[in-house]
C-alpha cells in the first residue's frame, strides 16, 4: 500500500448530481469499484431519477443522510447555491473529518463562502473547478469519461490543510485530470478571461449574426458552429457565472470591446496592414494557447 | 446513361492545389477514377510536391498546358488572384467551352471579376464556395473527404449559362456537398455575418484574453479552444477576405461591437435581467442555426 492510495476516499457523497456530479458518480463506479457513493438532489424527481440509473447506494434529499460518514463531499450545484450548502453542511454533527469541494466555474466568492461557512464545523474545504463543462447539461449527458485528459484547477488558500489538498489531489487525478495550482482570486482573472467573456463573446456573435436575419443560419459552416458552440449553454447557469464573477468578467468584455473597436477603425480606414498584424498576434497568440487543433 | 452522368467532366484542371485544391484532386481520384487530372501552381516547387504526390496527369506552372482540352477548371487560389487568372485564361486559345468556377470565400467582387475576364472568351463561368476551409492551410492538410457533408453556395447571376449551373452543381454533389444557391450579393452578405465576422471575432477574443498576459493559456478549455479555433488561419489569407468584403464585415463588425458594448452596460448596472434575456435569446439562435452540437 503506497502513501498515495491512503488518500483515495471509500464513502463519497456528490451533491447535486447535474453533468457534473452524474459523471463524478459513473467515473467514480468504474474507477474505484469498491467506493460508497451517495447523492443528494434538492427535487425528489432528481432523486428518482438518480434511483432509476442506480448511481449511487443511497440517493436521498435529506443531506444528512447523504453525507453521514462521507470521508469525501463534492458540491456540484449552480455557483450560488453553493454557500448555502455550506451553511447547511456545518450544521450536520455527522460528517466531522470530512474533505469537502466543489466544481464551480468561480472560485474567489465560492471560497471565501465556503470557508466561512465551514469555520470550526470540523469539514475541511479546498476549492476546485475541473474545466470539463458543456453546452449540454443535466444527468442525461454526465459520461464516465467527461474528465479524461481535461485540466482541473484547484484553488488553495492560507487556511488550506495539507489532508485536504492531499484528498483532492488524488481525486481529480484518479479522475484522469491534469492538475494546476493557484489562489482563487487568480483563478477568477484566468476564467474570466479564457472562459467567462469568450462564452459571452459566442453569444454576442450569434446575436449579431442572426438577430434581424435568421435565414443567415442556411450559410453555417464548422467556423460558425464552433465559435458559437458554448453559447448554447444553460442561460441560467452561466448569468450565475458571469456576475458571481462580474468584476474580471466586465474587464474581459471591455478589452473584447476594444478589439472590436479597433476592428471597426482598421475597416474603416481601409488599413489592410493593421488587419494583418491583428491577424497575426492572434494567430500566435491562440497557437501558444491550444497548439494542438 | 442517365442524363445527369453526362454532367459529370472527364477531363478537370485544379488551379492552385493547396487545402481545397489538393482535396478536390484526392476526392476526384476517388469517385471518378477514370477522370483526368490536371493541376496548375504558380510556383514550381509546388509544382515539384505535385508531382512527387502524382496528384495528377500533368502538373506544371503553364496555364495553358493545364488547361488545354479541360472541360472543367476550378480555381482555388486566393480570392484576389482570381480575377488575374481569369483574365490569362481569357488569352488562351485551347479551351473553349470549358467550365469554370472557383472556391473563393467572397462572391460579388470575384463573379463580376471573372463574368468581365471571361466575357466573349468561350468559357462559361459560375462562383461557387464550398465551407469546407479549416484553420490549416496549404497542401499537406488536403484530404480526400473535406467536402463531404459540407454546404456548397453556388452563386448564379443573370449571365449564367444553364449548362454551366448544372456541371458545377453536378461536381459538388459529386464531392459530397449539400448545395444551396444565391446571389453573389446575398452571398457576401450572409458570409459576412457567419463567417467573415465570427472569424474575427475569434481573433478578438483571443487578444482580449491573452494581449497582456500569456499565463492565462495554461488554463485553456475546450470551450476558449473551439471559440477561438479558427483564428489559427492564415492571417494573408483572411486579411484578403475580409477586405474583399469589406463592406458586409464592416456591417457585421460593428453589430458584434455593439452587442460587447451592451454586455459591459449590462454588466456595469448589474443587470441580471438582461443578462439572461441576452444568453437565452443567443441560445435560441444558435440553436436554431446549428441544432447538432
Amino acid at each position: 500500500m503506497n502513501s498515495q492510495a491512503s488518500y483515495l476516499p471509500s464513502k463519497v457523497a456528490i451533491l447535486g448530481p447535474g453533468l457534473l456530479g452524474g459523471s463524478l458518480l459513473m467515473a467514480l463506479r468504474q474507477k474505484l469499484p469498491g467506493v460508497h457513493l451517495r447523492a443528494w438532489a434538492r427535487r425528489r424527481e432528481a432523486v428518482a431519477e438518480l434511483e432509476a440509473l442506480e448511481l449511487a447506494e443511497i440517493c436521498s434529499d435529506d443531506l444528512a443522510m447523504v453525507v453521514e460518514g462521507a470521508d469525501l463531499v463534492v458540491i456540484c450545484t449552480p455557483v450560488r447555491t453553493m454557500a448555502v450548502l455550506g451553511r447547511q453542511l456545518a450544521k450536520l454533527p455527522l460528517a466531522k473529518g470530512a474533505v469537502v469541494t466543489d466544481v464551480g466555474s468561480v472560485k474567489a466568492m465560492v471560497v471565501a463562502g465556503m470557508e466561512e461557512a465551514l469555520s470550526g464545523s470540523g469539514f475541511d474545504f479546498v476549492g476546485s473547478h475541473p474545466m470539463a463543462g458543456s453546452e449540454r447539461a443535466g444527468l442525461e449527458a454526465a459520461r464516465a469519461n467527461l474528465f479524461e485528459g481535461q485540466g482541473c484547477l484547484i484553488t488553495p488558500t492560507l487556511f488550506t490543510t495539507d489532508r485536504a489538498l492531499g484528498v483532492v489531489r488524488e481525486f481529480w487525478r484518479l479522475m484522469g485530470c491534469r492538475l494546476l495550482e493557484m489562489g482563487p482570486e487568480e483563478h477568477d482573472r484566468c476564467v474570466a478571461r479564457i472562459s467567462h467573456m469568450p462564452h459571452l463573446a459566442a453569444a454576442a456573435v450569434t446575436l449579431a449574426a442572426m438577430q434581424d436575419d435568421h435565414s443567415v443560419r442556411l450559410c453555417v459552416g464548422n467556423g460558425f458552429r464552433d465559435t458559437t458552440r458554448v453559447a448554447s449553454g444553460n442561460p441560467d447557469l452561466w448569468t450565475g457565472i458571469v456576475f458571481e464573477n462580474r468584476d474580471e468578467v466586465l474587464h474581459a468584455v471591455r478589452a473584447a470591446r476594444d478589439r472590436f473597436s479597433d476592428l471597426v477603425d482598421i475597416l474603416e480606414k481601409l488599413d489592410e496592414d493593421k488587419m494583418r498584424q491583428f491577424l497575426r498576434e492572434s494567430k500566435v497568440l491562440r497557437d501558444l494557447a491550444a497548439p494542438n487543433v
